[in-house]
């Protein structure tokens, strides 16, 4: 018997902050048949548990002559994201019928894969919540783990600051941070996001809407190491307090995502005088290096309760645009997750 | 019987750029006898022959509050800078009288250092003039060859942007480059200038006062390395025209020194959508890896031919604020040089 099989599809180019129904639009006029749908050999049919929603998909949200390291999403299909699901029917040996999948979903609730596209099987010997697998232990947690171990060079007692301290990925550097024995000084939207900030280690929290970013820098700082999420005015007095030798990890620019790329940064001159390294990286670059260690350490890490991790769930698909523009105006309260499904 | 011991005096902080006779002053006035100058044990007396004059220097003329890789020059006190000199007496078993040494010289004919400080003894094997030891065989030739090795990744093929291509470190990487099989658009701020970095293989040369950049770089990129020694519109044409994975070498920013830091870059935002990277760097850092290498091959590569240089000789002490002011503006034609004395 069909049964819905709901999408969401990328539906116009925003100028501004992606709208949920005209940027993005849920639509539901898709039926499966769960019992008959054809599966080729070697494929899979998963169904879809969580979707990773992250602040990098506005940049897919573009026409598709402009070049990045992301695909763009392509008008009138669905969107594609990380996410976990379980595989229902399957003719392939290694993606076994009840086997939890994590890798790349189209935002649908139903999805056969011709092949492993990428996929992986995921065992979860610490029975974290599935949803974990998108967050922390999975693509935001890895680019902050991947990227910290490859660029940031962190020595003991050195200071490292970090902007949208509150998000997936950036409350996982404030914790690494703190396991490599650096100072952290850590900013974000607010009095909330703060104090979330502070519970997890950082040593000077605070929000860039009420305290003047330079000021608190050039009080506690100079910095070592910048971990970038935001771009713009905060770069610019990252940059004004860095340390001779300091290395920028630039993760994500979200200021200038919805504002045609932001602010202009008035300073870069810095990066000579300073012999400053800055890196933007993409992290599938980096996960044939680091992906047994990753997932060796850090779902252990997330058991024992050694790395704390917040969700912001949203209900089901129809919310993925909802989660987007949270995600965008940082109004999310911790890693946004769509579910999709329970099991 | 005393000589005149001339000096380059640091005098006054430039605004804009930095005005001979205000900003340095030549001074006559002390002198010393070469006969009774007291030399300490481990010590050596120098006559200045060749000082080099780079862009970099306009960094050091600033407010000593104000922080940098390189210090700040001392109001009142003489210049100092790469030089080349020999030994006129020496109570050091290493620096022996008649020894030709390199190292940071004070800009001034007559030189007592009471040990070693940090300066080489060199070899000259091939006999090539004194003056390229501070040029393509000195810092300018170490920034280049040392900062290519270390940040470049070059493979061959790939497309290499380099501004100020005609200076004396532009002039080098281009040779470099192609030395490594890949494709070189060099851009410098003459027609004259254009015509030299053609000699020395660059595959498109370009004047940036009457083409655009932009232009350029879109019909010959997109670039995978740029190396850059101006800043300003030509690095934001750089990050709009760079491939993905690009490697920025951030030697100079000269289009800012004389403006209170330059331009504003307003597509920054690339670094992250094209996992850009950007070394700022100092090679006094990168020496203990390279020195060796470098003085094995450099000055076998000029004297084989297999290394063009270019000079620009600015005659007698008095003239360095003539240099400086040359280099800032890039009327200078080939590597800057003040030539103190002959021998």
């Amino acid at each position: 018997m069909p049964v819905t099989n709901g999408k969401v599809i990328f539906n116009s180019v925003p100028e501004g902050y992606p709208e949920p129904g005209k940027t993005t639009v849920y639509d539901d006029s898709e039926q499966i048949d769960l019992e008959s749908v054809p599966i080729p050999d070697g494929g899979f049919l998963v169904k879809t548990l969580y979707l990773s929603v992250d602040p990098y998909m506005r940049g897919r949200m573009r026409e598709p002559t402009k070049k990045s390291y992301s695909p763009p999403f392509i008008l009138g299909e669905p969107l594609t994201g990380h996410g976990v699901g379980v595989v229902l029917k399957s003719k392939s040996s290694e993606f076994k019928e009840g086997a939890h999948v994590y890798g790349v979903f189209k935002h649908q609730n139903y999805i056969v894969y011709p092949n492993r596209a990428g996929l992986i099987v995921l065992d979860n010997k610490q029975k974290l919540p599935w949803s974990y697998y998108v967050g922390a232990a999975g693509m935001p947690g890895k680019t902050a783990y991947m990227a910290w171990k490859e660029y940031s060079s962190s020595k003991k007692g050195e200071t490292v600051f970090v902007s949208g301290g509150a998000g997936a990925v950036g409350s996982f550097v404030i914790q690494l941070a703190k396991i490599d024995g650096c100072k952290v000084i850590a900013s974000a939207g607010s009095d909330e996001k703060v104090e979330f900030m502070k519970s997890i280690g950082a040593d000077v929290a605070f929000n860039y809407k009420t305290s003047n970013t330079l000021d608190v820098l050039n009080e506690h700082g100079p910095i070592d190491i910048y971990w970038d999420n935001v771009g713009g005015p905060t770069l610019e007095a990252a940059l004004e307090a860095a340390n001779t030798n300091a290395r920028f990890i630039e993760c994500g620019m979200i200021s200038g995502y919805n504002t045609a790329g932001g602010a202009p940064i008035k300073n870069i001159i810095h990066v000579v005088s300073k012999s400053i390294s800055m890196f933007g990286f993409i992290v599938s670059r980096l996960e044939h290096k680091y992906d047994e260690q990753f997932y060796k350490e850090v779902p252990e890490l997330i058991a024992a309760g050694k790395l704390k991790v917040l969700e912001d769930v949203f209900e089901g698909l129809a919310s993925v645009g909802d989660a987007i523009l949270a995600v965008q105006k940082g109004t999310n309260k911790g890693k946004a997750v769509v579910r999709v499904a329970d099991q």
